[in-house]
């Protein structure tokens, strides 16, 4: 262990918090990983861990460098029309994907996720916890199972996770060359489908 | 290298047959390689390569370790009436993925062509060529640019890598949990969408 006083805040104190919050997601995965548990292992109070990050889900996205809010990409896209639903999620992605610092980072974040078993894991829970359930829960029909919500979820979740992996890592030619346009026009459907049909 | 004399044939010609292949693929990618600079390289007669294995594409697949051969996939899924394509496609690629000897070796094709290069090339190549391609076209609209066709056979498979990212890597509980005729009505429509409109 590197030796550390207490901290009164300031730069080093972001990153202590977040090296913490790495070992912590590792070691017990999204849902089980506390504010509380990763500040008593930054040793710092559990408000600069709110003061620095806001929440879990930006705690997380901080640590796996996704270059994105969290609640704010999920505002942006159930925030329309329901029937618009589909295409607005296509374009939110694509422009996150798509961006100058977006897309190495990104790519970076799926090839760990494949390849190490405890990224795996952590993306799964952040995805259904925070991304696709939530997208789903609010757009769910009154009186449906549950397990049919989450399996739209996690369809819509293929769709999108199948586009990345063929436009950024497979690198298909027709596929990393189509315009937002054509494929919120093509794959929008298939989301509004699955998410709001 | 190892000491290799004149072969009449038999158990070990087709290993190095099998090795000779591995390195061609992974030098040249699939497209550029041909069977007769295969069998230059293994030190036989290109009768035999055929003898052993058919032609590339099958050769392709016992080299990645693919448990099954692509021309009789291709012929199982547009075989039937144009209309359950996507349902036929979606059951087929299913009863593949789930066999006891399909699932491990899949999932190391994923693991491998997410994370080398020559990999992912080869498996691009090869699936653009003898699966999707193969598919589309079957079923291309006469008159309809390529561009198009090759945008349509990217998406479906944008949408079956997706599933066999969620259900066998990333392990999404609600879509390990789904059944094939659960699959096959949701994902059905969205692989017909993309291949016959």
């Amino acid at each position: 262990m590197s030796p550390r006083g207490r901290r009164p805040g300031g730069a080093d104190t972001r990153t202590v918090i977040l090296d913490a919050a790495r070992s912590e997601f590792a070691d017990a995965g999204y849902d089980s990983t506390s504010l509380r548990g990763i500040a008593r292992r930054a040793e710092v109070d559990p408000a600069l861990v709110h003061h620095y990050f806001g929440g879990k889900a930006q705690l997380f996205a901080a640590v796996m460098d996704i270059p994105a809010d969290p609640a704010v990409l999920i505002r942006r896209i159930v925030e329309g029309p329901r029937e618009d639903v589909g295409e607005a999620l296509v374009r939110t992605f694509l422009a996150l994907w798509d961006s100058p610092e977006g897309r190495p980072r990104f790519q970076a974040l799926i090839r760990s996720a494949i390849t190490h078993e405890e990224a795996t894991r952590m993306l799964r829970e952040f995805l259904v916890r925070e991304i696709f359930g939530r997208v789903v829960r609010g757009l769910a029909r009154e009186g449906e199972p549950l397990a049919d919500v989450e399996l739209r979820a996690g369809l819509a979740a293929s769709q999108m996770v199948g586009l990345a992996m063929l436009r950024y890592i497979v690198e298909f030619p027709a596929v990393v060359q189509a315009s937002h346009d054509e494929l919120a026009r093509l794959l929008g459907p298939t989301i509004q489908r699955y998410l709001a049909p």
